[in-house]
C-alpha cells in the first residue's frame, strides 16, 4: 500500500545525499498520508545508493509496523512523537548535517542574522535542553520527540519548521516530505553562515521588522514571494 | 521581445548555479537593452533547472511589466532603482552566496586584503546602512536600492561593481549581466579571504599605490591585463 | 595469491579518493587475510588512478614482502605493528585528511561533542604524545606504529577504532579494510564538526550516559540500529 | 617551435583548474626548456576552457616574445626573474588559491605544522616583505620577482619550492611545470591545514628531526618514499 507515497520517500531520502547534507547512511525523511495517518519512512542501516521503493517501511499512526520487510529507521519513533504533536506537518527530516550539527553540539539556539533566515525560519531556531539520564536510557527516540515537543510549547511549529536537539543534531518537518528536506538544507545554509557572521564579530539578531518583512513576504496571506 | 537579450539573461541566471552562489530558487540576474531601457530579468520563485527563456520577464524603466505570463523576481524593484541611478550598468546580480553573505549578516564593509580585491574593486567594499523600520515597512524593495545608491553618494559605482546590503546580501552589476555574475563571483571569493586573512590575525587593508596598481592594470585606458 | 584481497585492498584504497580523504599518492589501506595472516598493502608513491590489482603488495606478518614488483607504503611498517598487537582488527587506514590531520597538528585529543562521535568511538580519540628525537630517525614507522599501541595501553581497540599521530595524521582501523575507510570517514566529519563546536564556543564533551546510549545501540549485543 | 612544451604547459594550466586553483583567468603556469633555455607560458586574460596549444606563448630568456599572436601573462615577467635566479627549475606556477592567498593576505610565514609539510617544504614556507611605492610604481612585476629572490637569500630554493608574495599569493616552482602544479597544491593543503591547527589553539612548528625525517624520506640521496 501507499506506492505512490514509498516513491516520494525515496526521493526525499535520496535528495538528502544529493543535497550532500547525509554520507552512508546517516539521516532519515518520511511523510504522512493526509488520510490514514500511516507514515512512511526509510528503514534502518540501508545506504543510500541500495535503497528502492520496496524498502520503505509503513508505520501507522502509533509507529505499528504494518508494511515492509525491514526495520524502519532507528529514529523512527521521534518522527512518530512529532507528527502526532504538530497535526499540520506532512514530512520530517532527521540528519547530521555539518553545520547545523555543530550548532545543536554546541547547545546553542541558532539567532537570526539575516533575510535568507527569516525567509524560511521566524525567529531564532531554538535548541533543545539536553535529555536527562533517564530519558535516554529509557525510550531514548520518544524521549528526543517529546524535549522537540517541550521546546515548542510557547512556539508555532508551523513557521519554525526546525529545531536542533541538543548534543544530537537538527530535526526539520513541512507539509510534505519534500519540503521538509527543503528546510533541512536552508537550516545548514544558515548554520554556515550564522557561524561566520559571529566570528567576523557579530552577535545581535537582525531587527523584528525586518524579520517580519521577510517572513511574511514569503509565507502568509499577504505574501508576495513566487507565482500565484 | 527581446529574444537574444532573454537567452543571456537566462544564461547569467543559470551561471549563478553553476558558480553555487545560489541554491534553489534563490538569487536573480537581469540585464537592460542599451537601446530602449527595458529590463530583463528572471521569475519569482522558479527553480533554476525548470527555467526557459520563455519564462523570462521584461519591465520597462520603470519597473512595469511589458511581457511574461510570470511575476518578475521580487527584487525586481531593486534592480529598477539601480539601473536609474548607474546610468552606465548594463547587468545587476542579486545573491545569497555564502561568504558575501556572512559580511552582509556581520554589518562590516570588505577591506581589500589583497590584490584579488583590487583587480576588481578598487577599494572597500561598502556595507550599507541597516534600513529603517519605515522604510521596510514600506516599499522594502525599492529602498534597498535607494540605500545602496545612498552608500554610493561619494563613491564610483564604475570602479565599485559591488555592495553589501546590511543584515542582508550583496548586489552586484557590471556592463551586462554576464559581468555582474562575475562580480558576483569575485565578491564571494574575497569574502571568503577576507574572513580568513582576520582569523589569522591580519585587519589592515593593503596600501594605495598596491591597489592602484592592480586596479588600473586591468581597468581604464593604461590597463595593459589581457588582449587588445 | 590473495587475488580477491587484492582487489578488495584496492577498492578500499581507490574509496579514500571517492571520500576526498586523500590527493595524489597520499594515505595507504591494507587488509589481513585472517587465514594466514598476510597482508595486502598498496604500492608506495603511485596515484590512485594508475593502480591496478596486480598492484597490490603482499606482506608476511613480519612485514616480509611475500609477493609484488613495487614497494609496499612507506608507512607499511606501522600496519604491521597495529595488525600484530591489535588482533581483532582486519584493516588498517592512513591518510592525511585535512580536518583530522589539523587535530593531529594541533596533537589534541578530540573530545565526543555530539552522538556522530558517539555512533563509532566510544569517548575520546586520543592523539598519541610526540615521537623522541631517537624514535623519528630509527625505525620511524616502527615506532609510530609503537606509539599508537602505548596509547591503547588502557583503551580498547576495538571501540575506538583510531588514533591521531602527534604532529602527523590519523590512522584508523576496522574489521576489513572497507570498514577501516568507513571510520576514517567518520573521523573527518568529527574533527571538522568539533572545530566548528568549540569555535562556537562550546568546550564539553557530551554525558557518558549519551555516549553509552549511541554507542551501544549500534554496537554490541543488544544495538538495535539497522537490520539483523 | 616547442610544440610538445607547449601541450605539457597547457595540460599544467589545466590542472591548477581540475585541482581548483583558479577560476576565470587567474593563474599561470609556465616551463623551461633545458635547452635554449626558452619559456613557454599561458596568454593573458584567457579563460581556461578556452585555451589551445597554440595559444601558448614563447619567451626568451630575458622575457623577448618569441612567438605567439597573444600577450603573454601579465606575470611573465616574474616568472622570467625567477627562472633566471633559480637555476635549477624548469617551472613555475602562480595562483590566488585561497588558502595559500589568505595567508599571504596576512603577511604571515607559513609555519611547518606537520608532516604534510615536511613531505615538500623544509622550513617555514616564507613570506616576502612588501614591496615599496617604487618597487610598485615602476617594474612591478619584476620586482615582484626580486622580492622572492631577496627573500630567498639564504634559503634554498630546492627545498623550499614555494613562496607567499605579501599581500597577493603564492608562487611555486619545481623541476617542470607539473611539478610546480603539484607544489601549489601542497602548499593550499597545508595552508589550509594550518590555519586550523592555530584555530586548535596550537603555535609551534613540528621538531626539526620531525622535519628531516619526511623532507628526507621523500627527498635526496636516502630517500625510500615511491619507487625506485
Amino acid at each position: 500500500m501507499h506506492e505512490s507515497l514509498k516513491e516520494k520517500v525515496l526521493e526525499a531520502n535520496l535528495d538528502l545525499l544529493r543535497h550532500k547534507l547525509v554520507i552512508f547512511t546517516w539521516g532519515n525523511a518520511s511523510e504522512r498520508d493526509p488520510e490514514t495517518g500511516h507514515i512512511v519512512i526509510k528503514p534502518s542501516g540501508m545506504p543510500y545508493n541500495e535503497m528502492k521503493t520496496r524498502h520503505m517501511v509503513v508505520l501507522d499512526a502509533d509507529g505499528k509496523q504494518l508494511e515492509g520487510d525491514l526495520n524502519p529507521s532507528s529514529d523512527a519513533a521521534t518522527h512518530v512523537v512529532l507528527y502526532r504533536n504538530f497535526k499540520n506537518i506532512g514530512g520530517v527530516v532527521h540528519t547530521h548535517s555539518e553545520w547545523a550539527t555543530s550548532w545543536s553540539q554546541s547547545g546553542r539556539s541558532l539567532p537570526p542574522y539575516g533575510t535568507t533566515h527569516a525567509d524560511y525560519f521566524y525567529g531564532e531556531i531554538p535548541c533543545t535542553r539536553a535529555l536527562t539520564k533517564e530519558e535516554i536510557e529509557d525510550d531514548y527516540e520518544v524521549n528526543t520527540g517529546k524535549v522537540i515537543v517541550e521546546t515548542f510549547r510557547d512556539l508555532d511549529y508551523g513557521s519554525m519548521p526546525g529545531v536542533l536537539v541538543h548534543g544530537h543534531a537538527p530535526f526539520t518537518w513541512g507539509k510534505d516530505g519534500r519540503d521538509a528536506v527543503h528546510n533541512a538544507v536552508v537550516i545548514e545554509e544558515v548554520a554556515k553562515m550564522g557561524f561566520r557572521t559571529e566570528v567576523l564579530g557579530h552577535r545581535d539578531p537582525i531587527e523584528q521588522f525586518l524579520l517580519d518583512k521577510h517572513y511574511l513576504r514569503k509565507h502568509g496571506k499577504n505574501s508576495y514571494y513566487g507565482q500565484k
